[in-house]
Formats: structure tokens, C-alpha cells, sequence
């Protein structure tokens, strides 16, 4: 390309077109981002990463009140399903009557034999008068999903759609 | 799951927990959106598709005013690279300054034998005050790009990254 040739100069009179009819349209948005959490343990990175996924559905996170209590209850077949379930409940929650956001995430039971988890929300009814409107999270995949453990650090990477 | 445990409750007074430190980032968000143009021949859906992008940028196209020209010169090696190199070079004149965008996308020379397209975008600086501002396009793509023709209609689909 020529960029001396892409210069622009100002409009004469009657020179502007007509603005033609819109012929075109979009398709298949899509759109993804990973959340990435750890802890001290796995089980405070299964929270974190749960309220990851709440904080980027407000862009102030700070205004979600803690004023109610969901608890959950999930199993899965290893780790990553037990995370992906884990997740989905909560995802579930925040997307039923009345859409319920969680502003901190505890595991009351861990269970990583039976892959069982207890867990609180505590949190309140989401309002967008109330709650600014981040980004909404349509599912969790398991696409790369990844849990990592060693003796310091213990961390998730989870990809969900958006 | 058992929805039946998952009822919240109001929460007993100095029964919300401590807010813990944040330990969560965000990584590698992408996204895409496929642009699906057409018209009566091809170079009205080259045209259109010119317009479906620089539409995506700003939440009200209608704003956008006709007040300079730009020209643009560009070639390719056959229909599809062709494509691309128009809407990379219409997607380079957004991105230097002075950002331009241009409402309507006319070209006045379409030579799909050596695969040379002349154009002329009519149109103003971009300002944020004015043009209320879409999603930044970040990219143009090869990806599952398509130029159909028949008789009666012309299509062409080309994914931005966003």
C-alpha cells in the first residue's frame, strides 16, 4: 500500500453520496476469557475462582451486598468435572429467578476422594440499578482447563464463554 | 444437582464473612464476530462489508457525517486476499491518525481480473464526543472467509477480531 495515496481532502458541494440501504448483518459472536485463581490450598482457589467469575459480571464488585445465603452442594468424577460442576451451580444460581450474585464464595466441605463440594454464596439478588452491568458469562467449558498443586501454590485456569 | 438445596435465606446478623483478598486475574480474552455482507454484485457487497465494519465501531453509524474523502488503492492475488486487502487498508486509515471513519464506502474501480480495487470513503475524523463509540475491530482474518456469486446475489463473510 501507498500511503501518499490515502490522504484525505475536505468534501466540495455535492459531492457527499447518497448513504445507500444496510446490506449486511452479524453472525456467530464469540467470545471467550480465562479466569485464573489460586491459593493457599485448592480449595480456597475453587473460591477464587468463583468469585472471579461473579466479579466479571459487575464492573463494581465492591456493590454487591452481603445480605443472603445460597448453599450448594456438587459432585463430579475428578477434579476438573468436580470444578466445572462447581462453577455451573454457581453460574446456575446467578441465572435463576431471582438472578443471585454471591460476593464471597466459601467451601464448607472438600471433599477430593468422592469429589464432593459444600459450598456457601453470600451475597444478594442482582440489580442493575444497584449492581453496574459487567459482562455476561453464558457457560463454563472445560477447554484447557487446568488445576496445578504443589507445596507454595495451588492454581485454576478456567475458560468461559461470554 | 437438587435445586430444592439451593434455596438462599437471609443472613443472621455477624454471619457474613470477611472479604478476602483477591487472588484472580483475566487472560487472554478473544473474540470474534463474523461479518456477513451483500448486494447486487460484487463490488456492492465489498462495499457493503466495508460498511458492516466500520458500522461495528460505533453504537450509532447515523451520526457519522460526510465531510472528507479518503482514496484508497489496494490489490490482491485473488478474490478473497483481495478482501482483505481492502478492509485492512479501510481498517488502517481507522486506526492512524487522525482516526477516520467513513460512512459510505463507494468504489469506482473493480478489476477482478488483476484484482485491483480503487475506493473512496466518505466521511469525518472519528471523535468520541460525537460518535458514540462500538467494539474496537482489531483485526481482519482469513478465517472461514467467503466470497459467493450467482445470478441474482452476491455474499461475502469475513471474521473480525474484536
Amino acid at each position: 500500500m501507498d500511503e501518499e495515496e490515502n490522504e484525505g481532502r475536505l468534501l466540495e458541494e455535492g459531492e457527499a453520496p447518497k448513504i445507500p440501504e444496510e446490506k449486511f448483518e452479524y453472525l456467530d459472536h464469540t467470545a471467550d476469557v480465562q479466569l485464573h485463581a489460586w491459593g493457599a490450598d485448592l480449595k480456597e482457589s475453587y473460591e477464587q475462582v468463583a468469585m472471579a467469575m461473579f466479579n466479571y459480571m459487575t464492573t463494581d464488585y465492591s456493590k454487591v451486598e452481603m445480605k443472603h445465603v445460597y448453599e450448594v452442594e456438587v459432585s463430579g468424577e475428578d477434579l476438573l468435572s468436580l470444578l466445572y460442576q462447581f462453577l455451573d451451580e454457581f453460574l446456575f444460581i446467578f441465572s435463576a429467578e431471582p438472578f443471585y450474585i454471591p460476593r464471597v464464595v466459601q467451601i464448607t466441605e472438600f471433599d477430593t476422594e468422592n469429589f464432593k463440594i459444600k459450598a456457601k454464596g453470600f451475597g444478594e439478588p442482582f440489580d442493575i440499578s444497584k449492581h453496574p452491568q459487567g459482562t455476561e458469562v453464558k457457560a463454563i467449558t472445560y477447554s484447557n482447563m487446568q488445576v496445578h498443586a504443589d507445596k507454595e501454590m495451588h492454581d485454576v485456569f478456567v475458560i468461559i464463554d461470554i
